[in-house]
């Protein structure tokens, strides 16, 4: 952390943003709202949070443009954006810094080619023919199997399991406990017993992917699974073999996706979502948390439950199954009066029941 | 495991119950209904399993006050709590005891400070400026990271990642492959491509929690992501940043909570539940199995479903369903009627239809 | 691999294959249908991608009896099995090969018994009491704790947890971070407070089984948690304490099984299914991908949903459901149009609304 300090103005300069009270400000640090101190600047992006802004102790907050407020603020296009950049201002080291060079009790084989400025922390394991590129950091227990080649600037976080023929770009983030290149979940059935699918392929993670703690993402049958340049996976998620996931894709927590399914670039699906095997997924396609997705997403198409449908759809019958028992009830109601008219007879109106 | 053996009448004082039989018998060990040999004292606290009782082989069997049965039986206010009793009797020593002191495979950075009576297995790592409290037990590639404290008689199974700066109370267990204090999910986008929010908070697991195996809990954004004293959470839950868990909560396997949710205390989820971010969930509420929360939870509510409702109205909606599709050929007929009596002529009977 | 190639009709010979085409090509390795090259032979398994087979480079295409397709080929009964055979024809070696023997930088109990041909890799520990049959491979970072026992010929790849008492039969693979033996999830409240129910219990995987990467079994309060002979478990698989799995089931990935639920043989479970805990599967049951089991599934049934219905009626719902806001419009309009006649009146062809 440093240790000094910015004038408010200063921070808004570094942040694109304008200050909207007292720029003479001394700044020293970063918090939330809730657990600021004087000095220190927090933000507010989720408007749920507006009224902590009449409680918190900072000394000022970064905000959206159009947001109306008395505390010193600085105006922003886009909060979170502001909080990166202020992030970057006050702790500039990224994650914790491992020392360089290869620790003593770490296992190389030497036909690995390791660049310089590499760390490899101890009980590492790198295999034969592996390559890791320069800068890149294996912190703790991590095992690198064989034929595995590995970018630059990447940083593999405790006990990750990268295994063998896999390909890793530059300054992807390998979280704790996370699994690349296990088996695809293949099998036949040969009179009820089920025989496995060698898992040949292999899985490449393009430049600049996050996968987070313990996340699997299984190597393919033949072939490769992929993810794509500036992806992002949450924590728990489970990639099937032979998936292809494309470009900056957002994947929030425990989502997974079946065998051979692809998805586009731009997608964003909430936690716990799965899309099941052999589908495809359209460029910028936005699918809700839970949802189970069960048949083709078109490029653009927000899609919601389980099974998914396309969200309008999906929350019209959701606020429509809050009437469902009722309107039973009303359907019964309707049939007797009907059959009394049938008989020529006049209606009863106490016709109506519950049952 | 204790070799000694107890009379039935001595077991029942011990976990406060009544005998209802002989309560001389001899019990030398504990197992369930079906694996139960003479000699063993079983259990039944779940009604399912009440026609076991017929056939264990159980010398003595611990039950509800209320139940009727003609085995030899310790009569006890809750059967669990009983079992919890008798174990303790008859293996009284909890998980595998770890030698302590420092195995000489381990690494530790000498800024660490380390109490008396704690035991550090094979392939672990201790960084600099981390504090472990008197007899806390870290098995086996366990990597505690840097300036992380870690209270008494904690017990971190194999394979366990606390990363840097994380507060770790007293008697806390962390399952096998469980990761305290991963990056939360935080990016923004900037021109299509997602820059990542630098997660600079913490983690705090307050005392006698457990984290199940394979469970994530991601450390703030800002702040700190606090799971409160007292709580449970099982096998492959993920918890997102900034999240507070309050005390005494039993949270069930795969269930997932998003970022910056706040639960009280008490409450109660089934396994594979999910609650989107930003939500709040009341003392004592209890959410259920898969269900996932869109909204507010308040205090003591009970709720059920994608997305959540109130348990007796989606138990209702459930029932409905099945007579969903019938209900509209009954609609339909209803509306042909209905135009048959417009046109003032006759109602044909035969109006139905299945379509 | 191989380097040396096999003529077309060689290869139809191994797989119980007839070839349609000119069976002198020469192959000379296998590959998908978009990634192979001259030389490859391929497959055709899923109908979804029977276009590529216009397009693929591949020199020849294993296809089911029944495809009219006009590349070379060769016919077989099942072509996911076809690809296992021809896999193994030029892929013989199976999971990367471990040097034999103890690495010097493993912990082994002297009291542990290890048999020939025994792999056991760098940062490994085995326990006391442990055995472990021949041509066992124990990868990098494994834990083995006391008394448990390992069959022949199992693979256990990088940071698996083990714990202790587990039976582990022959030629079982635990992937990559799986967890078997973890503390099942039991609890009992005692004035609010959660007391820990101790797991005393352990874990049987019998022979020929896999469990998926980062997949928890947990070990039973008392008795044994069991997987049977040949069932397959994918990626983060959640097993409670106490739960039965038969043989030669197939569970696929994120999928999680209460405590104490008895599932037959045969049984075959889509991804981010969940079974609520004290129940019971019968053999040969499919349980639909993300669908929650609510109650006691008979053998051969196919359930879908949740919570789950049987899977026709499941359908017809889905179905109905996208009907439903509609209908309740057209109730709305039938109830106003009874009314009028109630009124004896005629009846308003403009009633329709669409609140």
């Amino acid at each position: 952390m440093d240790a000094r300090s910015y004038k408010l103005s200063e921070i808004a300069e570094k942040i694109d943003g304008d200050v909207d009270g007292d720029g003479e400000i001394a700044i020293r640090g970063v918090a939330g709202l809730r657990e600021a101190e004087p000095g220190d600047i927090s933000f507010l992006a989720h408007p749920h949070y507006e009224n902590l802004l009449t409680t918190t102790r900072a000394s000022a907050v970064i905000v959206s443009r159009s947001l109306e407020t008395k505390v010193p603020i600085v105006r922003v296009d886009d909060p979170y954006l502001g909080l990166v950049k202020v992030l970057s201002v006050f702790y500039p080291t990224g994650p914790v810094p491992v020392p360089k060079g290869i620790h003593e009790l770490a296992v190389i084989d030497p036909s690995a080619v390791i660049a310089e400025d590499v760390s490899v922390g101890p009980f590492c394991q790198v295999g034969p023919g592996v390559s890791i590129g320069r800068g890149s950091k294996l912190t703790f227990s991590v095992y690198v199997g064989e034929k595995t080649t590995i970018g630059e600037d990447c940083y593999l976080y405790p006990n990750v399991t990268v295994r063998e023929r896999c390909e890793i770009g530059s300054r992807v983030m390998l979280h704790a406990g996370c699994v690349i290149g296990s088996d695809g979940f293949g099998y036949t059935r040969e009179k009820e017993i089920a025989r496995k699918i060698p898992q040949i392929g292999t899985v490449r993670i393009e430049d600049d992917v996050e996968i987070g703690a313990c996340s699997a993402i299984d190597r393919a049958t033949l072939g490769v699974t992929r993810v794509g340049k500036g992806s992002k996976l949450d924590n728990l998620v489970q990639v099937g073999h032979n998936v292809t996931i494309g470009e900056n894709n957002l994947i929030a927590g425990q989502t997974g996706i079946g065998g051979s399914t692809e998805i586009g670039d731009g997608v964003i699906m909430g936690g716990q979502a799965g899309v099941r095997g052999h589908l495809s997924i359209g460029d910028g396609a936005q699918v809700g948390a839970k949802t189970g997705v069960w048949g083709t997403v078109r490029a653009g198409d927000k899609v919601f439950g389980f099974p998914a449908r396309e969200l309008r759809l999906a929350t019209r019958i959701h606020g429509a199954l809050a009437r469902l028992p009722d309107m039973l009830s009303r359907v019964r109601v309707l049939e007797k009066k009907l059959a009394e008219l049938e008989k020529g007879g006049s209606i009863d109106s106490s016709a109506a029941d519950n049952s």
